[in-house]
């Protein structure tokens, strides 16, 4: 420690420590932050022949980023802060996050990294071919090295009870294998046949929504939408992508993209929305707290819940489209001529099992989630071959979703996920989709009039209550704790049950 | 030296060190055109509010590439690599830019370079105020602060005859101030009479250029004129910014923005084709030297030299107007209704005195230049004070262009760069000039048909001599050396008085 010219009272080196904690922590921030704008720039504007030279730009931050967050000095100071009694609780938790992630990180070897790295790179491209040519055997084998990689990972980081926890706690901390087993046992026994009971039913009519929507037209609408949440555009821009996400570079620099298909207006609508609810948490995070935990997301389950919430319990809602249809009209006066604001919300909620997660709708997209997450759990505790996916996958699909897999381009090589080495990633949306239900419930019994503003198209004091109760807390609660102190009570499947069986029980005419 | 996995034969650990080399070099690029794309971004699409996030972004990535630029290690191979006899001449030759470059490195202490950065910082925010208030005495001590530190520089870095000469090396490694001296001297013997002689005739009718063009029309004419002399829209792409700019991240990724002024087309001509020409350069370099002295500019003045000869020589020219005359009639076809290709040629070539250099016409904006040599070369030997500058600018600018500065902010505060502290930059955009007058002739008499071939629309052959002789050897050669290899002699004046002459000779019928 080289702090001696701090008068050497313990306070003040204290302090001093913590402001070159701060120092260290944000610095790394900004390499990251770096990286990502690079990452943003590969898939919005980039010319095509630039991804060699971005590919190694940024294998080079991440090295440098890897470099510093595990650097020594970084840990004597977290060992140090850990233990020291005068800091208060906001910077006490930014201390325990960040040595947590400084452990952590030094539980990596540099060659398991650079292995890891290198094998997701050949995987990604081989996985854009092999799905391209519907070939399972092309991918097998990177599959199969990233399999034993993530196995040995497992192993590196240590887990409570299954290998597979370890692989949660990246995405979800503290979140087990056997509560996502809890909650896909709920699914199985009241989503499943409830949405057996809608298959039953006739689908509403939602040619409305396929109609011709020109490209600028759509695109203006979707700003429209974000400004309407209240997504701010001077902490934020809108651009076009092939798949829609959200990326930040500090609370003042949050950007989402949307992906625009002429003959089908529902993508960019409920794609905007859920792209928005991400972008309104990061916007909402604590601007002065850059960089540090406090001034970052929970998990990803508890981001999820952000985008999902205004994406499914607002945007695909009768009260939203009451409040938005003149706002849709005025776009599309042709097209939107003869409709009502019902019109739009039955087109919009149409269940219709579907081989392709992204094209599911709120109901069935948990079957998706079901499928995934037992065969990632079966590949890690090795009573599943990779070879033996197809078949496995196959069948679950028939089961949970009733339908026949043509070829794995629409079954297990659907998703860029594996490639990536992500593994323990796909519960998160389901999460995301049960926390939004339960939070949203809570909104409606905390905020008084909230549906009748929603309703005449005012999103305010959801967006406000939202702030206040998740996104100016950064990472001082665990998902967990947020969700007690918001709803009295741990995530709760029969809140997302509730949800549906009002909602489509209308829908639908089920009793 | 840690190369010992190396068997120990001399080749080989040289081999490994020439790659280490490359490694380190590489990956400083890396972090550069990272900060570099951060830069674009700032200047494109960054939200406003992300100003803050991106400042301490780009000075984390500065921090980040001077230390890797001065590390021990780094210097270690260099030393090494120096006196390696079995190095190739492009080898030898990285070698020697890059230890020029780290010694040079090395003369910058810590303290000076955060005193200057953050002086900079300060002076950028003061001069944006001063000027919009044209408030000199508002930004005087901030001026003089930075010519303090930039004397200080002259001194650290260490210089032949004159200070100034250190800061001219910057830019224009090799160029003194007596040169610079002589090639104003030739200017005022030779350009500044001949421009008086144009004074006295009528001004061309520009109203051609004058009516409203809208912007998305501009727009795509811009891409097809970029298109049109080659630029690769595969390995770049155009964007709209406040000021053009050219910016590379590697030659496979090499950036244009321009301008558009709805009520006058010369703007978004002019800058485009000019900053096309710094496009070419940077795209014409050799792909495989990514970072390394081979793949970069040879300095300031050859890059300046590309997008002149393109803007000026090409694109104001006859010839340039007679090929590309459909085009605009094309895309504008009310507005050049009534017009001739020599309308436009004339329209884009008044010779008009201007008290802002950045409207200046090609002959007059060379006199800008003077004014800010001399200024900054009295400056910099101490014969002039900072309070002094506008009685000093002033009088010039009466001297050259005969007007009267009305106030500062269109006399001494209308430029950025002092406030960035970029004292020795402007001369290289008059001998830019010159040489792209000398590279043009050269063209002419060693490319055949190449005249016609400009007067069909046909770039292709001057782009391609352009490339060969230019662009592909990066930093193999000085400038002087390129010069010499080109066209037989070093830089020289006349080449660019006779390209004068003749041109606006016939056009203002001066014998």
């Amino acid at each position: 420690m080289v702090y001696l010219y701090i008068q050497n009272r313990n306070n003040s080196l204290m302090a001093a420590s913590y402001q070159k904690y701060t120092e260290l922590i944000q610095s790394i921030a900004d390499i990251n932050y770096a990286a990502a704008l690079l990452g943003w720039d590969q898939e919005t504007y980039m010319p095509v022949k630039g991804a060699d030279h971005r590919a190694r730009q940024l294998s080079t931050l991440a090295g440098l980023a890897h470099e510093k967050s595990t650097a020594e000095e970084l840990g004597h100071i977290l060992e140090e802060l850990i233990i020291d009694p005068s800091l208060n609780e906001v910077q006490k938790n930014n201390i325990k996050h960040s040595l947590h992630n400084y452990r952590k990180s030094k539980k990596y070897n540099h060659k398991f990294v650079t292995t890891l790295s290198r094998t997701i790179s050949e995987a990604v491209s081989i996985w854009q071919k092999a799905k391209s040519e519907a070939n399972f055997k092309a991918f097998a084998p990177y599959l199969e090295r990233l399999v034993e990689l993530k196995k040995q990972e497992c192993e590196l980081l240590g887990y409570k009870d299954h290998p597979y926890d370890a692989l949660l706690d990246e995405f979800e901390p503290g979140l087990l294998t056997k509560d996502v087993e809890t909650l896909f046992q709920d699914v199985r026994t009241n989503l499943v046949p409830f949405v057996y009971e809608i298959m039953q039913r006739p689908l509403a009519d939602d040619r409305i929504l396929k109609q011709y929507f020109p490209k600028s037209d759509q695109f203006q609408l979707s700003e429209h939408l974000l400004r309407a949440v209240g997504y701010d555009f001077e902490s934020g821009r809108q651009d076009i992508s092939l798949h829609p996400f959200t990326v930040h570079f500090g609370a003042a620099d949050v950007r989402v993209t949307t992906r625009i298909d002429e003959n089908d207006l529902a993508d960019m609508l409920t794609g905007t929305i859920h792209e928005g609810g991400h972008g309104l948490y990061e916007q909402g995070l604590p601007l002065h707290a850059y960089g540090l935990p406090e001034g970052e997301a929970v998990s990803l389950g508890i981001h999820e819940s952000q985008s999902r919430l205004w994406e499914n319990n607002v945007g695909r809602s009768r009260l939203f489209w009451k409040g938005m249809f003149p706002v849709l009209q005025n776009y599309f006066p042709d097209q939107f001529k003869h409709s009502t604001p019902d019109d739009v919300f039955r087109a919009l909620n149409n269940i219709r099992p579907s081989l392709i997660r992204v094209n599911a709708d709120e109901l069935t997209y948990h079957f998706h989630i079901m499928v995934r997450f037992e065969t990632e759990k079966a590949l890690l505790e090795g009573s599943l071959q990779v070879k033996e996916i197809p078949e496995f996958w196959n069948s679950r699909i028939k089961n949970y979703l009733g339908l026949n897999v043509r070829d794995d381009a629409s079954g297990c090589l659907q998703d860029v996920h594996w490639s990536h080495g992500s593994f323990g990633y796909f519960p998160t949306y389901s999460i995301g989709s049960f926390y939004a239900a339960q939070f949203y419930t809570a909104a409606v019994k905390q905020v008084d009039g909230l549906e009748e503003q929603i309703e005449a198209g005012k999103f305010s004091s959801l967006r406000e209550w939202l702030k206040a109760s998740i996104h100016v807390h950064g990472r001082l609660y665990t998902a967990r704790e947020l969700c007690e102190r918001i709803t009295g009570e741990p995530l709760n499947f029969r809140h997302f049950m509730d949800y549906t069986r009002k909602k489509y029980g209308a829908l639908y005419a089920i009793e």
